[in-house]
């Protein structure tokens, strides 16, 4: 066969003609011998492969990278795949009669799900040999079988030979193909065999940095009645800077835990008896009520309307708003006089029920429902975790019934409330993600433009950066989420602003139009903060349990320096308690600097001290819980001082 | 057998000898002709007997009215159940074929369940016949069979045999006894014989007054495999004034039905999707968010902690609780990851599990945590009834944890609390019912006797009028109720505290004392306006939709006179809602009058009327629902005056 020639794209646009059988990592060299030993894997047209792929045929080729400059998050992947089969390789050594189960990539790291009894005093071991076969650099090498001889080869294991049975089934990564008459991949490094669609890292020494990060049990499959394996966590970075700054970040995390601070400054708490859901105690309710508090402020300027709805609803109220069919499973469902009856997951059925109450005309709307019912949708139990992963959870959730002519106005003044909460009040950096028409969706395409273009509207005209996210719009109409970044640089989803074409008219719901006919009007489904409780999570996380003046529990606490100033310190809070500030007194016969400490720990914004002097000054000596010392002032005017800070709520 | 003597001791103490088989008339009459009477009914001992039941042993003797002068519950109840033996009478005589199931007294009046067809048009034929049983002077007469006997009488009523065959079933009123041997009674009036127990009035010239109200369809024993039944309601007085009176309150109540008026206002409404719950719209939701505000001040002033708690609960919970054994049935019960789940009915084991959270020592108490959290209590739903028979319902609910020797002071403050609410703010005129240890009861005679002492003390030292009701405190504890009388003179049941001294040691709740030791907290579980939502619903009805101020969805409504006067409306308006009042413009061009007939209609407090003076003058007119012209005011002094009456929570 005479060598023909080829042609490659590179995602600049430029061409570049080889010969076929070019491998990619010759591509790679053709153009600079730095870019090769950079590169980690290849993208051949949209496929991902190793860096010793043939190419035969014209295409386009992407280098990915992953490095502290480029973090191709596909190439990130490849790494911590190829992390996943060098610790098994490592345990292969140590632990020759392991059985291997499935050893997938996640968020922040891998995991392998092998079977083998280990200790935490193994780990060291285990990363003591993956260094070694990092230092032996040992490639990984591709090869292909049919299904009958990878059988063979995975005998003695069978895990694997029950994966590769099944075909479709997990390797390492992704899934084989289907096609009985295929051949498999299987990957090897050092020995170690996994059937695995890869690609993988060209060779071992690659991995420069990783770490062991937990050992967990997990049952073969995920059900209780197979084995249970051993879950071994890994995360790996190209070099270790990365992974010390990554472990920098995991104590900061921490030690910022929400349930951690949670617990310390006594704000919530979970019990078994209702996993998924938060106890808030006293002073976490304080959070959630100012919260909710300060919603109630904005919906009074911006003109919606609170409703008060109920919790349990019939089947057929779910049949018609389609969540039946849809969101069932989410669906805490029970019997009540011989009927199906639901937890409602959200509150949109609620509002159309109440607006169809009525006969509304063009000039009743928009009418804006808003609602703090708690909602309940059945999450896995083992994925329930803290505040973000509930059963249960309050939204300052919204629905807008509008006009077409009035969506443009109303999309933007959703923009406007959660510029004003995220970037005004709480001072955060934030993007927002436009999400488009899904392949599978309901409505018009006139529709779809329509509505698509008003959220881009909305988005510009408030001068926001933002994201396509094609295709990812829900299937009754496009939205925007909102997508904040905490103080350790950590991204979280909160705000959505959705259109929906679907549910009014579902629910029959009209009003009568300028020209006398029945119309059926919009509905905008949106949230602001979201489930109140993920953020509050967030938000202790975010601060570190330090909250602002506003939203803390104790804003305000007197401490004497000895029992004659009581009466003085009662008085002095007393004051600002009636001005409406949470203020406490320490009249503990303890040291002053125990008292200022333990303020501290508690996260009491300002702590007064008063003694002699400010007895007979009427005045109070500010800390702040910092230990910055604010100084003496008068009691009178630092409570205006306080004040004002709250009326602001300053962050 | 001679005559012996027997001695009769009379309620006043008195005690007259009588020969043995004197009737309870005959010892009216010994006092007096005009007693003889008046008495409808008498009590021999603890039971109830007709008038010519004779005495044959020493017993205590009560002679029971019923007029307008003297109400005894036990007549009246009497009373009404020969009303529903005339009605059955008067159906016997125009529709021979009738077959007679049950006919109970009830709240309002009595009932009869007939298997019978009848129109409306039929109840006037009906009454007339009544009133002819009545002209005649058909005497009650009670005789005794035995249960083959009785049968055999009732052999043609299919329904009535029913009963006597399973004894211990229901007659027209309370039940046979179960004994097989015993005799059954049967009392006839008019050739009409009914299975019944008795006792009943002399005979109907007695039954001076009577309505027949309501057919309605009720399925033989409540089943709706049975026959469907006619249930015919009625009410009965001693004179037509009394019965006049009472239809007037019936209209005025009919006038002031919450859900009539819930409907004209917009508050909330009713959907078949979610029996026995509340939807609050808007201008419902604005009063029960302003009554959770006033109570949430009192808290803060109280000492209260509010809390938020999940409201799903797995049934080891209500093991510990004792709801499992005692209240399961009203429970809505469910399966969530395969165990048994509850909705919570109440909150006090969510209180407990907060309270467990820490140790606590004697110093920490009183710990007292409120609570709105939503509550579902599975009613049946033939009794759901707008807002005072609901499934779900929200209470402000609280809870105290303190030492027996701070008992008292809690008890005390519970009733300032009470007394604060209902007769500063709302100035009703209410009572207090103190009930006490039930004959099945927990806990050792001398808890009972401090808890009760304290009880007593609280009510005492508060100067408060009340009424003991022996036995009827819970199992747990003894309890105090408040009773509320609306405009109507209607009774309702609201607050309620009680005395709870087994929940903390089914919890395992302690705190450390001053001794070092560890011990068992007492509880106290009080609600001020109990249920937020039946409380709505008296209020509704007892401010005939007239809400004082501070609760009023619209305050203030601007009504302009022209056009040209918009600007200046919606000023006044703006500067009222920024100053926190619910205000709004009315500047359709619609004539003044039909404006102001709306506004009032729309229970508008304050009415004011702006043109060509009062935009000259800076002032407004102001008028208020009750169509009183106050006058014209500045609008700034009238803001003043309005801001006042809130913050006062005037009524």
């Amino acid at each position: 066969m005479p060598t023909s020639k080829i042609f490659v794209t590179f995602p600049d646009g430029t061409k570049k003609e080889y010969v076929a059988g070019t491998t990619a990592l010759d591509a790679a060299k053709s153009i600079s011998e730095g870019l090769a030993k950079a590169v980690l894997v290849a993208k051949v047209n949209a496929k991902l492969v190793d860096l010793s792929f043939e190419i035969k045929q014209d295409c386009t080729l992407t280098l990915l990278k992953y490095n502290e400059k480029q973090q191709d998050k596909e190439a990130q992947d490849v790494f911590r795949h190829s992390t996943a089969h060098l610790m098994a390789a490592a345990i292969k050594r140590l632990f020759p009669n392991a059985k291997f189960g499935v050893g997938p990539v996640v968020e922040e790291g891998f995991y392998y799900d092998i079977d083998v009894k280990l200790h935490e005093t193994d780990i060291e071991k285990i990363e003591a040999e993956m260094k070694k076969l990092v230092d032996e650099k040992h490639p990984f090498v591709r090869k292909e079988y049919s299904k009958k001889e990878a059988l063979k080869m995975f005998l003695h294991d069978e895990l694997k030979s029950e994966l590769i049975k099944e075909k479709g089934g997990n390797g390492a990564s992704g899934n084989q193909t289907d096609d009985e008459s295929s051949r498999v991949s299987v990957y090897e490094v050092d020995g170690f065999q996994d059937f695995c669609l890869g690609p993988h890292v060209p060779n071992t020494s690659f991995i420069k940095a990783f770490k062991i990060t937990k050992l967990a049990g997990a049952y073969w499959k995920g059900d209780v009645n197979n084995v249970q394996l051993t879950r071994i966590y890994g995360i790996s970075f190209p070099d270790k800077k990365m992974l010390d700054a990554h472990l920098k970040l995991l104590e900061e995390a921490a030690s910022r835990d929400h349930r951690k601070i949670g617990k310390e400054l006594d704000l919530f708490s979970f019990h078994e008896e209702s996993p998924g859901a938060v106890f808030y105690h006293p002073k976490g309710t304080i959070i959630f009520n100012e919260l909710q508090k300060f919603v109630r402020e904005e919906y009074l300027q911006r003109g919606f309307s609170e409703v008060v709805t109920p919790l349990v609803y019939d089947k057929s109220l779910w049949l018609t708003s389609g969540h039946w069919e849809h969101y069932k499973e989410h669906m805490f469902v029970f019997n009540v006089d011989g009927k199906e009856v639901s937890l409602k997951p959200m509150n949109c059925p609620s509002h159309c029920l109440i607006y169809r109450t009525q006969t509304r005309s063009y000039r009743d709307l928009p009418i804006r429902i808003a609602d703090f019912a708690p909602l309940h949708r059945n999450e896995l139990k083992g994925v329930l975790g803290g505040m973000t992963r509930v059963r249960k959870f309050n939204q300052d959730d919204a629905h807008i019934f509008c006009t077409i002519d009035q969506l443009s106005d109303e999309l933007n003044a959703c923009m406007d409330f959660a510029n004003f909460v995220y970037g005004k009040v709480f001072k955060m950096v934030y993007h927002l993600e436009l999400s488009t028409k899904p392949e599978k969706s309901l409505g018009t395409a006139e529709q779809w433009n329509i509505a698509e273009d008003a959220l881009k509207n909305a988005l510009e005209s408030n001068k926001i950066d933002y994201k396509i996210n094609p295709g990812d719009g829900a299937f009754y109409g496009p939205k925007i989420d909102l997508h904040i970044k905490d103080a350790l640089g950590r991204s979280w989803q909160l705000s959505t602003i959705q259109v929906d074409f679907q549910l009014p008219g579902r629910f029959g719901l009209s009003y009568e139009g300028a020209d006398g006919q029945k119309h059926t009007p919009l509905m905008i489904h949106r949230a602001i903060l979201g489930s109140l409780d993920r953020f509050i999570g967030i938000l202790i996380e975010h601060f570190a349990g330090k909250f602002p003046l506003w939203l803390s529990p104790v804003q305000v606490r007197v401490l004497t320096v000895a029992d004659r100033f009581d009466k003085y310190a009662y008085d002095v809070a007393k004051r600002y308690k009636d001005a409406g500030l949470r203020a406490e007194v320490d009249d503990r016969t303890e040291s002053i600097g125990k008292k200022v400490r333990e303020a501290q720990l508690a996260q009491v914004n300002y702590i007064l001290v008063v003694g002699e002097q400010e007895v007979k000054n009427g005045t109070v000596t500010v800390r702040r819980r910092d230990n910055m010392i604010v100084g003496e002032k008068k009691a009178e005017e630092f409570l205006g001082e306080v004040l004002g800070e709250v009326r602001e709520r300053r962050v």
